[in-house]
């Protein structure tokens, strides 16, 4: 039994079992719409929905705006423009597919539905600002943030305040027609004001709210933004109806079962991590440890799966991923450890700014790193899980995958 | 069922099962020792253990010394001297204190054993610095390294080699009496040369080691010290024997089963935790909430133990240890749920410099500092949790315990 080729397996099972297709076209032929249909697909997995909303709706399509991440359109689709745009820093490209889905939204009547297709990454990818706001003003605040270490759904508060289509703001546009969205979700408990920064939902977040958070992390903003930030989001939304197609508790779902057939015993500790990456790790190995010592919380040959999305604290300069940085902060906790591995893997296949997934570290990593005269801890401290887990083969390249329900971290004891 | 009484039984009876007295009583008696017994006793459990000593060696103690952290001894103990010193920084009635059992165990024959109790805190409680070392030198040293994050294994790596009695050279000292260590062991694996800095127990790190972490920590000594750390510590010892008595596996294991008699099914993740207290905190938050959500890893009744000893983070002025700082930033991920509670516990009964043992919250605590306009965010920002959980009742106070095995910590779901 090679225990890393198993854990490739459970990548790919647990990927391919979260992937849009089969969803959408479900959600969208129980609904049987046969004519004025308008699709607008933001996300990672933007152009994937989209795809398989096109073959589901066929005639009943009239035309479509696709807004997806730099090099994830797979090719044209009849009656869709595509746009990509920029991830996570919104970009002018987004802006510009926004508009676009904005004209074609205006003037529908009643009889028309907008088929609003919904995944990560909606929230830079789908943008416009408010008057007065520039885009700029948006990243900054963004950058801050992240910078702060706030979480997704912070970030998210703040930034739907500051635009004219996200907390509600987009189904008010297409009023009078309808808004069916389908959501792949990536927000953990898929509160769905917060998917996507809720174009199409009421939104529950208030003025207050964004004040508050500002506030825990003293950012201090010019007044043109305070002022924009004072117009509140719509509470109330007639014409929008959603649907969850998928989300993390599914790939973890997924994970389980592949294990199982693996023959490793399956343990779902949690589908809501969400601590900082470097402790979600250390804590992933310390229960390594105690597998291998106790047989406990379960005995091996046994997989214990988790969910979710970690943050980390920017302190260096490196390049890395939440999925790449947790991984790396594990390999010193399961020193020496036979037959064990730690990975953690986003589901769109991409980890932070970079070409990975995420990484995957075993019990002699750490002696390899020594042996190499590399140190963990330094890569840490400078966030640059990607350079060394590249340099020792830890790194997990899927390439995009076409879906996106946040991450999956897995401990596998064999 | 009152869960919050439930989780106050199962601490108390978890520290009753670690308490060291039977322990040490049976290590004794099975070894018959009739004649010329020394007893050297260090550590915040010192008293409990030298009492124990006492009544077991009966005729043939000879006479001891008991070296305690301020307010720790019970009493006087029939022909031993007991010195109360400073914790978790050194001080002089420690170096008075170390000075005593060195005189104790000065000029003995291999005729004379010298019973050696071990117990956590003996690091800072024993110490007598290398000639042309101050004692102010090595507090400084152990200062600096506590702010930078450094884990209890990398100071008293540092540590013991600046000390004449740490990292085997006690024993040195004792020779040619043999030394029968008894130990009670706050070091997570039960490294015999880390408990209380190994003072009886042949020294596995290396001057060189010490030059890694002052390197990590970006640490620059005077030279004095540097000169002081190129001496070696002895790395074969003959007249050492240590025995084990307790630890944090056994207190996990008593939690265990007091959950389990008072109806939760209890489930261990590990006996190892060592991240920072507030990414181990959010992990058991993310934890509860599943159970809550989908049964699992296990439903509810259900009580998931863990044990360890988690770092913090100085990076505020406040008041607080890291129980209560683990408690704490569990809370708001709890935030809502019912019929929850997180907390953690040091054995010992004293967590950081405070007089409370750990910290309680339950899924209601966020709420409530809510409504009183207290924020837990910027009482974990400034390193307050003590100030914050007094406030709100979030307190775990046992006083000093009697035994030191380490941290519990603890989600009971009702």
């Amino acid at each position: 039994m090679d225990i890393r080729q198993d854990a490739q397996i459970i990548i790919s099972e647990s990927i391919k079992a979260v992937l849009p297709d089969a969803a959408v076209r479900k959600a969208l032929t129980k609904r049987s719409i046969t004519k004025n249909a308008y699709v607008v697909a933001i996300g990672k997995a933007a152009w994937r929905m989209a795809s398989s909303a096109q073959q589901a709706l066929g005639d009943a399509l009239v035309s479509g705006v696709v807004i997806t991440k730099y090099e994830h359109s797979e090719g044209a689709i009849p009656r869709m423009e595509i746009i990509e745009a920029g991830h996570p820093i919104p970009d002018e490209n987004g802006i510009l597919g926004t508009r676009k889905a904005l004209d074609l939204v205006s003037g529908l009547t009643s009889d028309d539905t907008v088929i609003f297709l919904i995944s990560g990454g909606g929230s830079a990818l789908f943008e416009l600002p408010l008057p007065g706001v520039s885009l700029q003003d948006i990243a900054g605040v963004t950058r801050q943030l992240l910078c702060c270490g706030a979480n997704i759904v912070e970030i998210n508060t703040v930034r739907k305040h500051l635009s004219a289509v996200k907390g509600g703001r987009f189904a008010q546009r297409c009023a009078p027609a309808c808004v069916l969205s389908i959501v792949l979700s990536d927000v953990l408990g898929d509160s769905l004001d917060s998917i996507a920064s809720g174009p199409a939902y009421p939104d529950a977040s208030t003025c207050g709210d964004v004040m508050q958070i500002l506030g825990k992390y003293n950012l201090t903003l010019p007044e043109h933004l305070r002022h924009a930030l004072l117009q509140e989001t719509p509470k109330h939304l007639d014409n929008a109806e959603t649907e969850i197609t998928g989300n993390v508790a599914e790939i973890c779902s997924a994970a389980m079962i592949c294990a199982e057939n693996l023959g490793y015993t399956p343990l779902l500790l949690t589908t809501t991590l969400d601590c900082e990456a470097r402790g979600a790790g250390e804590c992933l190995a310390a229960i390594a440890r105690e597998i291998k010592r106790s047989g406990k919380p379960i005995p091996a040959p046994c997989a214990i799966i988790l969910g979710g999305e970690t943050i980390v604290r920017v302190i260096g300069s490196g390049k890395g991923g939440r999925n790449q940085e947790l991984a790396l902060a594990s390999a010193k906790g399961i020193d020496g450890l036979d037959n064990v591995v730690i990975f953690s893997v986003g589901s769109d296949g991409t980890d932070g700014p970079t070409d990975a997934a995420g990484g995957m570290v075993t019990g002699d990593y750490a002696g390899r790193c020594r042996d190499a005269g590399l140190s963990i801890d330094a890569y840490l401290h400078d966030n640059n899980a990607y350079e060394l887990l590249k340099r020792t083969d830890g790194l997990i390249i899927t390439g995009a995958t076409g879906t996106n329900v946040n991450d999956l971290s897995v401990i596998l004891c064999g």
